[in-house]
C-alpha cells in the first residue's frame, strides 16, 4: 500500500490584492512544480474546519487529521507543552507561558524580558517540580522566553481567564473561574504565579540581567489554559505508522498528541529562513519507513501575518522548487495549506485553501494550475478538512467497506 | 467593516422547461445585471437547507440566516403571528388561521368567507382578549381572510393537528393531540374554535353579509400549529445590526424572531406589482446604519407557483433592472434565493439555487452568468444554507480565530 504524504504549506491560501491586479498569491506566484503535480492530479479547495470558520494552526491541523477539534481543544496549553517534549497525562491542565518582567507592584515591564536567549533553563529548573497545595507544577522552557506550565492532580480544570495581561505597562490579572469547578485551579495558577515573581526576582541570573540593564525574567506569565485531551493515536485511529517534519512547536505538540514521530530536521526553524530542501529530503526518507507523514512549512503564514505580499510570492516560489525532488517518489500526495493567511488583513482568514491530490488511483481532472480558484473547479469539488483522511486512507486502498 | 446586503429572490432557481428550450429560467432570461455580478464575484450553487431537502420560505430563510429549522420550526404558527406584529412569549403556542364560513353543521361553504376584505379587525377584536379555561387568547386579522391565534399559558403543546379541513363542504377537523402532553392544547383549541363561531356568526358584520348574500365570516380555521421558539437575536449571534425589507409577512416574521428591524416600504406588496425599485431604494438606504440587510422579493416565487414561464422570465429580468443601483454601493454582496420553485411543477423543488458575492476580499472566479448551471463552476462550489453567515462575516472579517 502506497504511504501519504501531508504537506501543509501553513496559511499558504490568500484573498485578491490590488498590488498584485486582484489576483491572489497563489495565482500570481509561478510555481511549477505544484502547477505540475495539479496538471497529475485531482484538485479542489477545502475548509479545513467549516466554510467560514476561522482555524488556527492547531485546530485545522486537528482537523485534518481526522480530529473534532470543537472536542480536543480546549486551549493551546497542552499542544504548546507537547510540542516542546513534555509528556502529558489525562487530567493535566497545560499553559503557553512566557517569562516576563513586572515590578515590585506586578505590573508588567516586558511581556518577554526582552526576548531573554541565555538562562531560561536554569530558572525553569526552579520552578520545575514544585507543589502548590497538593498540585505538581511541570515547568519546562521553550525558545526564547517562551515556556510551557502544566499542572498535574486532581480534579483541575481549564475553565479559567488568563494570568498574562497581554499587554505592557498593566498589572498582571488574577486568573478568575469561568465555572464553579475551576476556582480550586484558577486558586492554584494564581499561588504559582505568585511564587514564580518570589524565585525569580531573587535568582543569580536575573540579579546579573538588572547589572547589565536587561529586564529580568521574574515573573511567569501563563495563558492558553487547555486540559490534556483524550486522543487516539494515529496509529489506533487509521493503523498508521506516522511521523511528522515540522519546524514549530504547536504542530509538533499536535503530532505528539496523535501519536506520531517527531523527525528533527537540521535547518527546520520554522522562520522564513528555515531549510525547505533539508525538509524535503527528510520526508521522502521518512515515506520508506512511515505510512503516513506530515510536513509543515510556516513561512508563507508569516508573510500572511507581516502583510509582505511579494515576500509571500517568493516563499511561494521557494517552496515550488524544493518540491521538485518528489514528483519521483511514488506515494499518495496531498499539497494544501491548513488556512489562508491573506496579506490583506495580516492574519488568518476562513477563506477555503486549494487541495492537490496526485497519486495513481487518483482521477485526473483538467485543471492546470495550483491556486484558489483554478482548484475550485477540479473534481474534488469542495470538502472540508474532517474527510481528507478518510479520502487519503480510501486511495491508498486501506479502508474497510461499511456495509455489505 | 463592510456591511453586509443579502438579496433573496424567492423561489427564482428553477429546472429545465422545454418551453424555453430546455433552458432554465435564469439561462433564458437576459440579466445584464446579475451576470455582471456574477462576473465580479464568487460562485457557486447552493443547498438552503441540504442537498434535496425541498425548504419552505420559512425555514429557508432561518437557514440562510443561520438558524437551525429541524430545531426552530415547530410549525408556522410564530412566524406568521411575529409577521403581523404580534410580540410572542416562551411558551406561546401559534396558529395561522382563516376566517372561514360554515354552516350550522360546522361544515366549511367557503375557507376564506368569501375572501373578506373588510370588518375582519372587529371581528378579531372579539376574539382578542377572552380566555378558555387558564389560557389567554391573542388574536389578530392580518391581510383579507388571513389572521393569527396565540394560546398564552402553562404546559401548552404545538404538537396538535389542524382544525382547518384544507378544503370546503367538508366538516372542520376536531384538533387532536399527537402526543400524551398534547391533549390539553388540543382541548383548548376545540373550545376556542366552537367559541369563535357562536361569537362570530351572531355578530352584525355577519348578518350585514348575510342580508347581501355574502358568505359570513363566522369560524376561526386554526391551521399550522407551531411553539415560539428560543432564537438569539442577529444581534447576540453576530453582533449584526439588522434590518429586513420584504413585503411578505412570511419573512417579516422570520425576521422579527431573528430580532432585526422592520423596514416598510411603500408599494412593497410581496405581490407581483411590488415596487422593486422603492425596495433598492430603501435597502441603500438600510444599509448606511445597519451592518446587516436582509431584503425579499417575492414575486418570482409567484410566478413559479403559477407555472407561468414567461411571467417569471419577465420578472426575473425586471429584478435585474431594479438592481443597478447597487453597483455603486460598496458593501458585501450576495444575490441569491431561498428555494427552486421549478414553473414545469407550480412548487418548491429541492434543487439548489445560484449564488454570487461580491466585495472587495471575494476571490474572482471567472463564472460569467447567473444561472443554476454557470454558477456551479464558480470559485464557492456548493454550499449550504446554514454556511452563508459565516461566510459573510468572514469575507467582511467579523469572525474570530478558533484557536492559535
Amino acid at each position: 500500500m502506497d504511504s501519504i504524504l501531508l504537506l501543509i504549506m501553513d496559511g499558504l491560501g490568500d484573498r485578491p490584492d490590488v498590488r498584485i491586479d486582484g489576483k491572489t498569491v497563489l495565482q500570481y506566484a509561478k510555481t511549477k512544480n505544484l502547477d505540475s503535480f495539479a496538471k497529475k492530479g485531482m484538485n479542489g479547495i477545502m475548509d479545513p474546519i467549516a466554510p467560514g470558520i476561522i482555524p488556527g494552526s492547531d485546530t485545522a491541523h486537528l482537523s485534518l487529521l481526522g480530529y473534532d477539534p470543537y472536542k480536543v481543544y480546549t486551549g493551546r496549553g497542552p499542544f504548546e507543552a507537547a510540542g516542546i517534549g513534555i509528556k502529558l497525562k489525562e487530567g493535566d491542565v497545560a499553559f503557553r507561558c512566557n517569562f516576563g518582567t513586572v515590578n515590585e507592584k506586578l505590573v508588567v515591564k516586558d511581556r518577554r524580558a526582552g526576548r531573554i536567549k541565555k538562562g531560561t533553563k536554569e530558572l525553569a529548573k526552579m520552578l520545575d517540580g514544585i507543589r502548590i497545595d497538593d498540585v505538581k507544577i511541570i515547568f519546562e522552557e521553550a525558545v526564547e522566553h517562551r515556556a510551557a506550565l502544566v499542572l498535574r492532580g486532581k480534579n483541575l480544570s481549564s475553565n479559567i481567564t488568563d494570568i498574562d495581561p497581554h499587554n505592557d505597562n498593566m498589572r498582571i490579572n488574577e486568573s478568575r473561574p469561568l465555572s464553579k469547578n475551576a476556582e480550586r485551579t484558577a486558586n492554584i495558577l494564581n499561588k504559582f504565579v505568585k511564587e514564580s515573581y518570589k524565585i525569580l526576582n531573587e535568582h543569580p541570573i536575573n540579579k546579573e540581567r538588572k547589572k547589565k540593564k536587561l529586564p529580568p525574567a521574574n515573573i511567569i506569565l501563563p495563558r492558553g489554559a487547555g486540559i490534556f485531551p483524550r486522543m487516539r493515536s494515529m496509529d489506533e485511529k487509521y493503523k498508521l505508522k506516522s511521523a511528522c517534519v515540522a519546524g514549530i512547536s504547536l504542530v509538533k505538540g499536535v503530532s505528539r498528541l496523535a501519536g506520531m514521530d517527531i523527525i528533527n530536521v537540521k535547518g527546520a526553524t520554522g522562520g522564513v529562513d528555515t531549510d525547505i530542501d533539508a525538509k524535503i529530503k527528510a520526508v521522502i526518507k521518512a515515506l520508506e519507513k512511515y505510512d503516513f507523514v506530515l510536513v509543515n512549512i510556516k513561512a508563507p503564514d508569516l508573510f500572511g501575518h507581516d502583510g509582505d505580499v511579494f515576500g509571500k510570492i517568493k516563499m511561494a516560489e521557494k517552496i515550488d522548487k524544493a518540491l521538485g525532488p518528489l514528483k519521483d517518489v511514488d506515494c499518495l500526495k496531498i499539497f494544501t495549506a491548513d488556512h489562508s493567511t491573506p496579506v490583506t488583513i495580516r492574519n488568518h482568514s476562513g477563506d477555503p485553501v486549494p487541495v492537490t491530490i496526485t497519486g495513481k488511483n487518483v482521477r485526473v481532472d483538467d485543471v492546470k494550475n495550483f491556486d484558489e480558484i483554478s482548484c475550485a473547479k477540479g473534481a474534488l469539488c469542495r470538502i472540508q478538512g474532517k474527510d481528507l483522511m478518510n479520502i487519503a486512507l480510501d486511495l491508498t486502498n486501506r479502508s474497510e467497506k461499511f456495509g455489505a
